[in-house]
């Protein structure tokens, strides 16, 4: 077996936005991995991980198949990702991040360093699709593994192989990125946290991760909009920030500033909240416009509720009157049935199954 | 067996707008029809029936089961709704129309006389819930009946029974009333007609219908909006909008008079039409507004494409800022995958499924 | 319009096991009917019906597509298949009785007389595979229709249209014929009567179906096997068998002799009764290969309980044995689910799609 | 955190057929395993590992829902199960093995030495019900993971997470055991070797776990069956004793003596040989007796095809002829449909899901 250090190998295909290290590849996203095509009998992957209370996962897909998931401990070791397989037929092969982009308060570092194979490595063509998914904790899976009393927010609840993403992609002969934080809002977090934004994040390869060891990776440095261009990036965001109206005002610890998204006694929203809200999502658009010209970007709600539906749209509708960029659209998915909740209150796997069924059809005739 | 006549009934439930005429009850609209709780073993309705060459068809649910469905033909007739069952136990029996309101062009004549049976009628409760649709082809019904070869504009493929709403009535337990027009909008026809639009007729008992005798039977007269206020309104309309911009102008025959909603060179639409439907759009929510105050109004769309989302979704914003009126809403329905097509290249039975269960869900939520 | 005798017309496909009559063409059987390819812009049907308590009933098809189900009263009768379309175009259309063959206590008569179209016939091509399907209740489509608390044995609750004969035939492209009699059994009835079996009736057109005008008809007349030759036959009997051992003697109101299948204390069968079962079974099977040399033949069980799975497997085998026929099999279908009951305890619609699915799969492998 | 050894711990439920040994548990057959109860809030599992070409998998499952699965390597080693949770609430964690008992060319060795927790263990309840199944490479869930292009025989494809044994183990609220081996039949195996069949091997604990390490773990000791009783046993054998007519003899490679079920020029089976797969069904009927006198035993059979679902029904009728058990039975489970394989073209999981559904409505039935 021969190690083929992963600044070295040509064939590999990286998935999520990354930076190379001096010798790590470092997994950031959710989805994040490297996939190879390997004519080997027998493949491992060597890692470098860190992690405190949230741990990470991993999941192994082989010729497109969900294979393997499972939880990692700090340190450096070898994952084995297949063996005793007939030497010479290629075997395609994705090692990936389960768990979201971690943040401040933690550091989940899943470090590639190289490959090991009796074989070699083939070229893996790009797909012909590409599809960039922005969103929170639906978007990181959350829910989609565990059973439907467990309420904590833990690692293992979280993934991206049973997750709406990788069920698109798949349809859709598509490569995929996920950009995703767990209570994170277009605005706002879920508690009116006004940090909590993915726009104040996006520019950047891995914003939601800072802390010296993160930002030395890399993390904060401009994200290369022009070495992966979506043909189309679906933004699920907005059920945080309906949360936050019903929530009371966030108090910045150090500053003692507070922040608040408020209702009024009839129980509907105060408007220059909403305003600063649906001004969140066109500029968000703007954002994303400007960063991904040439992308179709369409804005998808509705998977825990629709509470937000009609300030969306209307302000991509603005956007839309304002900019005359009409590459953009906005669609509900389906809410999540009774009887397809996960973990945590949130969506299921049969949720993300039927969310999957609607985007599919949608982005089929979208993307042509 | 005893005829009773329709006038004199007490204990029928009378499904769908109309006005009783002095001998008669006229079935306008699809779905409209009447439903009974009959203790007879034979239960028979006295109809009187005109038409050319759209012909009336109908269809019945025997304890909320669907039971038959058939065309009638010109003439006074009789209608067996059910023979040789047990005298004295109550069957709850619902005849109705299953062809949408006819207009101008044609009509379709359908009055109910009279029942007759060797029983008795027992009271018919209303349903704990009350919905309104009001829409295009797709509300109509269209090809829910008929092969995916079938493409031509015909009675028989319309219908209420595989339908969406009735779907969605049977799931929330709730009485339906359904307004609609194939090839109609809210602004104008598929074909830029602009006579073709929903809100000039939805003041009127069956506004559609017209021509002397309709108009004898009072479908130009004023709806009683306070004799049945729906809990929600569910709008369906945009896909014939969304089509007028892609064919010519469409000739007044009388006037001269053109009119064409018009596409860019760029594939956008061009920014005065566009503001001509979103106008449309505020404009019926008023108007449904002023004469249901209290029921909330959704919209929704998709089932054919999401060309108008963000349009629909912005007038609907618009509307919400400038009335303060929040109780409307927008969501997207699925849109109809590739095996799931009936008649016409319209939705198919399983597409009227598939967002009869989105719309339930949403619904459920809503209503509480 | 043009009438044309059915006794003279060339390009029809007649439906199920019939004799053509001086004028006439009797529909016997559930799902017999008369098949066109009519290039008419109208299609109408003559018929002549009579009946008493248990009325006709019959559905249509067009282009393959349900498109009309409907009560038949006494008497001679036109019934429109389709009007108002493009004349030219072939218009497939299949016009067929719902209703089981009908026996002694009642007729049911539907005779067709002939079709009236303003365009002509083109011939209709026999499918590729024939199926021939012998049952019960179950595959007389009892519960087909009607909603679960219906429980009165009527006309209406069967049916062919909503039947996994008539799926299996669409899946498959197969004309079928359909041979059964809701609570006979292959020994007997459901109540113990020996007279009830479809052995008994299984040789002649219509052998259930006595009586002076059914005779003159021809029911009991032998079937003419050379005519139609079955690729496979479909055997599903065996339920009513089984319930007979839970009911008591049967007296023959005529004789005064005694039937019963009985059950030991301990809840087994009598012996020398489950042989007498048994020996019935492989008899039948007898039957079926000397007048059906070519078919495949398989036992199917299970719609409604398991109770003589292993009695009937085992006198297919004992069958096999004795007479080196392995062109038989035997396979179980899914029992109904809790919530796929239809009307009077018998599987609904979706417990006949759940059969057809096994079934479908099951003889696409074995006829290839 | 406390060590909790295997054999010191009272609160643990151990699945699957196994000897307790001096100081771990041995993990012989596919869904063995242990449960606990754990208030911890972290949970690990300390193994003992060999293997070589055919290397372990295991499966978690938390609180009934499946969570990891991945390969096992030689040595000794910790699975963390859970971490980072809140110490107090009850955990409730299955931890079991997803390849079945390997054989003679192969050890697979899985032993589970101990617990660690920092909370303690409460008692685990018994489900009301027990379900034993028997059988192949279907129920060593052989294709239930891997790519439908995948069709090497690996430890990877194989499982018990994605099981029809585990799904109807859910349903209906029971315990179940797995006794497989791929390949082998109730008579001989796929290709005619007549060693390879579950009779033989069914009375010990892990009859086909042989040599040296494997005896010494007690796999070749009687089977406990008073320990254990299923309410139900359910064995599906016969798919490869079906493939066996299709092969060529096979040859002991010490003996030189030959062994072959043949087929007949015609393509049936010659009847000695059958009579030969026949009496071994009979055989193995009475051996589940003797062994389980108060078990249920239905013989299921149809998921890769029916070529012996007379045959094996037939032997199961003989055996209640002859020996007056009646609480015995069979059914067919339907074929896998095409869509439906997984790797090595062995039923995938949706296939499991389809047989899953209709053996859970018969023993809910049968079990009461």
């Amino acid at each position: 077996m021969k190690t083929y250090p992963i600044t070295e190998l040509q064939n590999v295909k990286i998935h999520g936005r990354t930076k190379m290290g001096p010798d790590f590849l470092p997994l950031f996203w959710n989805n994040s991995g490297v996939e190879v095509n390997c004519t080997g009998g027998e493949l491992w992957i060597d890692l470098e991980v860190d992690s405190a209370f949230y741990e990470a996962w991993i999941a192994t897909e082989i010729n497109g198949a969900f294979m393997s998931r499972q939880m990692l401990h700090p340190g450096s070791q070898s994952i084995c990702l297949y063996r005793s397989m007939t030497n010479g037929p290629v075997k395609n092969v994705k090692f990936f991040r389960e768990l979201q982009a971690m943040g401040n308060m933690e550091k989940t570092i899943l470090l590639v360093k190289g490959l090991r194979t009796d074989g070699e490595f083939l070229p893996v063509e790009d797909k012909p699709r590409k599809l960039e998914f922005v969103g929170d904790s639906i978007t990181s899976g959350e829910g989609t593994y565990g059973a439907t009393e467990d309420t904590e927010w833990l690692s293992m609840y979280m993934s991206s192989s049973r997750h709406y993403a990788n069920i698109v992609g798949r349809n859709l002969n598509a490569d995929i990125r996920i950009i995703s934080q767990g209570g994170w809002g277009v605005l706002c977090g879920w508690d009116n946290n006004p940090s909590c934004n993915l726009p104040s994040v996006y520019d950047a390869i891995c914003g939601p991760s800072i802390g010296d060891f993160n930002v030395r990776l890399g993390t904060q440095e401009p994200n290369d909009f022009q070495a992966w261009k979506p043909d189309a990036i679906i933004v699920n965001l907005g059920t945080n920030d309906a949360s936050a109206f019903r929530q009371p005002a966030f108090t910045d610890p150090v500053t003692g500033e507070t922040f608040q998204q408020r209702m009024n006694p009839d129980g509907t929203y105060v408007a220059e909240d909403l305003k600063r809200f649906t001004d969140a999502v066109k500029n968000f658009l703007k954002q994303l416009r400007k960063d991904n010209p040439d992308s179709f970007i369409v804005w998808v709600y509705g998977m825990l509720g629709y509470d937000l539906s009609v300030a969306i749209a209307g302000a991509v509708s603005d956007y839309q009157k304002e900019t005359g960029d009409f590459r953009t659209d906005y669609i509900t998915l389906p809410n999540t049935e009774a009887d397809a909740y996960g973990a945590h209150m949130h969506p299921g796997y049969p949720s993300h199954v039927a969310a999957a069924k609607v985007l599919t059809r949608y982005l089929a005739e979208k993307l042509g």
